[in-house]
């Protein structure tokens, strides 16, 4: 194959000239890159950039898919990859999109089919019908955060995450246990959502209070617990003693909420979360914690083995959520249970 | 230059075939791929995507380099560049580290020097001396999303919004009016937040409150905000009557510190933030709209007719900032004086 100064020979330049002239970096005049180009051209040289990519079929990209980046968890996955893939020099193409959008279409229709990746991060993506057979076109190594379709997937443990954050609260002599966020049918919900709200029901169920287990459906995210909790708490005949929020940013707006309403946390309503969000500290909540960070690089650090050809069996990887326990939550009081007895709704 | 179809006889396969082993889609044997390989690399042969690249120079991709994801404005401006991207069938690569970070050290020094895109937007990037000179050698088209550096810029008129923000509590009958965000001397502020605390002495200045003018120094963050809000709130004689927040999440800090107290907003205490952040409706926080994502979109348009040969001239478009006004500032009262007004520190 011809090399860079067989190039420079025949147009006629030097090889640092014809260089500049193929890179498109420095200066070289329109006529001079004509003419280096035509020369490689004809000679069939191929820079090194693409000559490698060329002898080895990789073009060292590493596809990101995320719904959203203005989440907390999305972003911090996303830092997690992006910190591991530059340690092995691996190019991170993002793809943002939420879904049912036309990029979202766009993305798997085009970038999926150009392969212009080797291999493909699924963050919180749950494909559907038509996707999933697009990514199985794609016929390169997947993984996914967060649960669904890949063979290989990380996530927290979403189901007992919930049934800690519940246990916590019957330990401490709750019985009016609500959980908040999701839909109301759940069929827009995440599956990881929909296994908290399996992991909050098997704990009540567990406890004898299945027929109290109350789902308060509102937006997963820090206004929508923040509007749903303003309902539910400023109406003492559905106020509970305690809830689980379906994520922080749920707990975070209901906690807000409350203290809007003059309802103390945690003598009055006691809050647990799960995540661990950068705000949970600030706001002193109880909360089973997650690190997305650190499974973005694990994800990473799986696809990069899988490209170097180390064959992992299929798997799901779970991280264990650990019980944060800060000054959301407090024993069962007298307090709380005189302000919500006389009205409750089940007894 | 030879075809697929060239390489397929010489290897004596089907031309599918050949492109399967060349593009890596679909199943190959290791001994058929190695074959049609050796045949394309004798002849020359460059499947169409380098081909593509080798005949234009260009990789179709585009740069983006952040600081931070988890972060409201950075997330945002991604998103936006990220769909104007896809419009266009840009592939967005992604170079996420804070600053000082071994993450940016490498981006700058391999990302930059590979150059592996055909043009860059930095958000928020504010380069230091030897960064400068990467950028430089990059000689390639640069659009920076907030001050700095890049010949073409784009930012909101960070003086102009602190300016309106302290002119509209001014104009409510606030003379106690302080700043929140940003390090005590300077040095750490980013260029931006360093035109907001411009912008709000200016105003002081004008209106003849210039010794008045206060400036309380927090990490810029809801949670900076939060710690630096209650220190201060908590304190009579450090009280003042009304605050302007570098940005929506100090602003919002603020408020969340300000409930914890017990001082009501707007009653006691009016908030106006700079951003309209997400959170800024559900705390109806008075502030200054700009729009990241539209900035994002704006950027990227840019960049991509300066790749299709547009020349512009260099410059900074500015985004105008809009007032918002929601329910967290209201004319100053008598019972806010009251509070502040026996120990006020300057009469």
């Amino acid at each position: 194959m011809a090399g860079i100064a067989d190039v420079a020979r025949s147009a006629g330049v030097s090889k640092s000239t014809a260089s500049r002239a193929l890179t498109g970096s420095g200066y070289v005049s329109d006529e001079t890159r004509a003419r280096v180009r035509a020369a490689a051209s004809a000679l069939g040289y191929v820079p090194t950039m693409w000559a490698v990519s060329l002898a080895t079929g990789r073009t060292n990209t590493v596809g990101v898919m995320v719904p959203s980046l203005d989440r907390w968890f999305f972003a911090s996955v996303v830092e997690g990859i992006q910190s591991a893939l530059l340690t092995d020099g691996y190019d991170l193409v993002l793809c943002c999109a939420p879904p049912g959008s036309d990029s979202r279409r766009r993305m798997f229709a085009h970038s999926l089919a150009r392969k212009r990746f080797d291999g493909l991060i699924a963050v919180g993506v749950e494909p559907d019908e038509t996707e999933r057979e697009q990514l199985a076109a794609f016929a390169r190594p997947i993984v996914s955060v967060g649960h669904d379709g890949g063979a290989m997937s990380i996530s927290i443990d979403d189901r007992a995450a919930a049934r800690i954050a519940t246990e916590h609260l019957l330990g401490l002599g709750h019985t009016d246990v609500v959980i908040l966020g999701g839909d109301p049918d759940g069929r827009r919900t995440s599956v990881g959502d929909g296994e908290r709200l399996l992991g909050y029901r098997s704990a009540m169920t567990d406890a004898g209070l299945g027929a109290a287990a109350r789902h308060i459906p509102c937006e997963v995210s820090l206004p929508g617990g923040y509007g749903a909790a303003v309902e539910m708490l400023a109406d003492r005949r559905t106020r509970p003693s305690a809830l689980v929020g379906v994520c922080d940013e749920v707990a975070v707006g209901a906690m807000i909420a409350a203290r809007r309403l003059g309802v103390r946390v945690p003598e009055h309503l006691s809050v647990v979360g799960i995540d661990d969000h950068s705000y949970a500290d600030m706001f002193a909540l109880t909360t089973l914690q997650q690190r997305p960070d650190e499974q973005g690089r694990t994800a990473a650090r799986l696809l990069l083995d899988m490209l170097a050809g180390e064959v992992a069996p299929p798997r799901h990887l779970l991280e264990a959520p650990r019980l944060v326990v800060r000054n959301s939550t407090a024993a069962v009081s007298d307090a709380a249970s005189a302000i919500v007895g006389a009205s409750r709704r089940r007894t």
